[in-house]
C-alpha cells in the first residue's frame, strides 16, 4: 500500500488551502518552543531563557517583535527577519509581530485567544513544573456544554472538566467555577491554563479531592439593556445574573454535583478574579470558597462595614460564611496590581481570615494563574 | 456596584497583553462575517457574496489578500488596506494576508487550524442552511479524550461527540469515526465542521439515530520507524495501527458503545477520506459503514480483483460485508479530485452498491463536508 499512500499524501496535502506559510519547517530541535506549530523550529527558547523569533517577510521595510517589550528585527540574506529578546521570566507569554505597521500574530505559533484576538504565545518552560505537565495518570475529560441564555438571548458555551472516573459511578462532586481574564475567553483556562492536566495530576496525587471545574465565557450582554462600547467586555452585572440564575442551575442539572454552597467554589484571574470575588461576596448563599488570582473586587476603606451586606464587618461571621478566601499575585506584577495587595492588607488589618499567595518571579501571566489554581485547588472542599 | 465595575473593567481590560490589534472594532453590522472576532466589523460579506477585507498596515508597501485567489489591496487615507473579492461560493473559506512578503493570518478573524497553520477563515452563509445552525434542540457534548499511544509513544487527543441524554441512562450507542483533512487537525470537525450542531439537529429531527462521533488526530509517527520529512503528515500506516489497535479499543472501553462492526462507521474528508476508506476496506471486521468525502483510497483497474483481499471482486460479497459505501464531492472541485469520480465510475461499472453524492456549487471546502456528514449520518446504523 506504500505507493498508494505516498500518491494520496501528495494529492491531499494541505487540501483546500491557497498555500502555507513559508516558514522554516525543519524538525523541531530541543529548544523549539512547545507552543510552536508542530514541526516548526522557530521561535526557539535559548538556555538563558531569551527567545529567538524568525519571520519570513522578504520585502518588508521594518519588522518588530512585541514580546513584553518591542524588539526591532533584522533581516538576513534570505529575507528572514530575526530578533532575540532579553531573558524572559518563566511562563506563557503572548506576543505579536509588527510588519510595516500590520500588527499580526506569528504564523509559526499555535494561537491562543487572548488580548481580544488570536494571539501568538511562547512557553518558557518552568524548571521541574511537573504539576502542569502530562503525566501517566488517569485523565479526566474537558467537555463543552452549550446552553441558551434567556438573559443574553443567545447560545453560550462553557467548558466543563470532569474528573477521571466520572462516568464509572454515581458519585456526586463539588464544583469549582473558574473564570478567564479580560481579552481571553472560555477556552483559555483549558488551553493556556492547562486546567485538566493540573487537576488530573492533583487528583492522582490525592492532593485535591475529585471535583468538576466549570469555565464559562466571562462576557454577557443583556440585549434589553443599553449597549456597551465593546460587546466583548459587556456588562459584569449581566454576567453575574447569568452565573447565578442560569449557569449554576444548568451545571447542577446536567452533572452529578453536590449542589450546595459548601461544595461550590468560584474563582478567576484578573478581570475574572474581579468577577469571581464580587459574585462570591454577593452570593454567600451559593459559594463558600472564593478566590481572586491577580484580581479582586476591591472594597474601599469607607465602605468596609457596609459593602456586600456587611460581609467584612465581623471577622467571626465572615469565617462562618466563607470557608476560604484566597488571593494571589505574581511578584513581577505586584506594582501594577496594588489593589490585590491593598485588599490583602485591609483583610489582615481587619483580622479577616484568608490565604494570600505570591507567585515568585512571575508576571500578570498564565504561570501565575496555573500556580494559583494548583495551590487553591488543594485547599478546596476539605 | 456600577462604579466599581467600571473601574475594574478599565484596570483589567486586556490584562497581560502588550496591546491589541488596532482593527476597526465598531459594533458588528449585519453583514460582518460570523467568523470575525466578536465585535470586529471586517471582513464583511456583501449581498453579492463578495468579501471586503480590511487590514491596518500604515507603512506597508504592498498588501495582498489571498482568498481562493490573490487580490492586491489598496490603502485608504487612514493607512487601512482594503480589497473586495469576486463573489464567493457559499461555505467556509480559509484566507491569508501577505504584508510585504509576510504571509500571515488576519487579526480580525477567529483562526482555525488549517493549511498547517492557524488560518483566517470567512463564512459565506448558505441560504437556509438550518441543519448547521444552532437550533432550540437538546444539545450533546464535545469531549476531549486524552490517551497515551504506545505506538507513537506520546499523548494523543481526540474529540468525542456524545449525543443528548448520554449521561441520563445506560443506552449503548453506535460510533462514527470522522477524520479531518491534510493540514487540519482533531479540532477541525468540531469547529469548521460544526459536527455537534449538525448531529444535534439530525438527532432532534429523528433523521439520524443517536450516535457517538470520534474525531481523532490524523497524524501519527512511530518513533521506531524512519522519520518522515514533515512530522505533521507522518505516516498513514502508523495512523492505521493507532486507529485499529488503540483508538477503537479505547473508545469501546471509555464510552457506552455498541462494540461490533455493524455499529461502527469510519469516514473522513480529503486526506481523511483516503485514510478512512483505506482503513475501512482493510478492516471490514471492524467497520460496516465507510465514507470518503472529497477523498478516497483509489483502487486501480489492474488491482481491482486483488486489492484489500479481493473485497471488490464480488459485488454480492461486498454488499454482504459493507452495509454502506458513501462517496461525495463538491461540483466546484470535481476537476481536481478526479480520483473520486473515477472510483465512483469503477464501482458502478463493477456493479458494486454505493452512494455517490455531489454537493452543488461547493469546492474542496467545509460546506461540501458539512453537507456530506449531514447526508451520510442519516444513512447510518439503520
Amino acid at each position: 500500500m506504500k505507493t498508494i499512500y505516498t500518491l494520496a499524501l501528495s494529492a491531499f496535502l494541505l487540501a483546500g488551502c491557497a498555500q502555507k506559510a513559508s516558514q522554516d519547517a525543519a524538525p523541531a530541535g530541543p529548544m523549539s518552543a512547545t507552543t510552536n506549530i508542530l514541526g516548526i523550529s522557530y521561535p526557539k527558547v535559548n538556555p538563558d531563557l531569551s527567545v529567538t523569533v524568525r519571520v519570513d517577510a522578504p520585502t518588508a521595510d521594518s519588522v518588530t517583535l512585541d514580546l513584553m517589550k518591542k524588539y526591532p528585527m533584522t533581516k538576513n540574506a534570505d529575507g528572514v527577519w530575526e530578533a532575540t529578546t532579553e531573558p524572559q521570566v518563566v511562563g506563557f507569554h503572548y506576543y505579536f509581530i509588527d510588519v510595516d505597521g500590520a500588527y499580526v500574530s506569528d504564523p509559526s505559533s499555535e494561537l491562543f485567544f487572548g488580548c481580544g484576538v488570536m494571539a501568538s504565545g511562547v512557553e518558557i518552560p518552568e524548571e521541574g513544573a511537573d504539576y502542569s505537565q502530562e503525566q501517566a495518570v488517569p485523565r479526566g475529560e474537558m467537555r463543552t456544554q452549550t446552553y441558551y441564555s434567556d438573559i443574553t438571548q443567545e447560545w453560550r458555551r462553557c467548558f466543563v472538566y470532569t474528573p477521571p472516573g466520572y462516568d464509572d459511578g454515581d458519585t456526586r462532586y463539588p464544583v469549582l467555577y473558574l473564570q478567564h481574564g479580560g481579552g481571553e475567553d472560555e477556552t483559555s483556562w483549558g488551553v493556556q491554563g492547562r486546567t485538566d492536566i493540573i487537576m488530573d495530576n492533583l487528583i492522582a496525587g490525592k492532593q485535591a479531592v475529585p471535583m468538576i471545574v466549570v469555565m464559562d465565557r466571562g462576557y454577557a450582554v443583556d440585549p434589553t439593556a443599553k449597549p456597551t462600547p465593546d460587546r466583548r467586555f459587556a456588562n459584569f452585572n449581566t454576567f453575574e445574573r447569568v452565573v447565578t440564575q442560569e449557569l449554576v442551575p444548568l451545571i447542577d442539572s446536567e452533572y452529578r454535583t453536590l449542589a450546595d454552597r459548601d461544595h461550590r467554589a468560584i474563582s478567576g484571574l484578573s478581570m475574572g478574579g474581579f468577577q469571581a470575588t464580587s459574585i462570591g461576596f454577593g452570593h454567600t448563599d451559593m459559594f463558600a470558597y472564593i478566590a481572586g488570582f491577580s484580581g479582586v473586587s476591591p472594597v474601599r476603606e469607607e465602605e468596609w462595614n457596609t459593602a456586600y451586606n456587611g460581609l467584612f464587618a465581623d471577622p467571626a461571621a465572615f469565617s462562618q460564611k466563607i470557608k476560604l478566601l484566597y488571593l494571589s499575585l505574581g511578584t513581577e506584577e505586584a506594582s501594577r496590581f496594588k489593589m490585590v495587595t491593598e485588599f490583602h492588607d485591609r483583610l489582615t488589618k481587619a483580622g479577616i481570615n484568608h490565604v494570600y499567595y505570591e507567585s515568585p518571579g512571575t508576571a500578570h501571566e498564565w504561570l501565575t494563574w496555573r500556580r494559583s489554581l494548583h495551590g487553591f485547588a488543594q485547599l478546596l472542599f476539605k
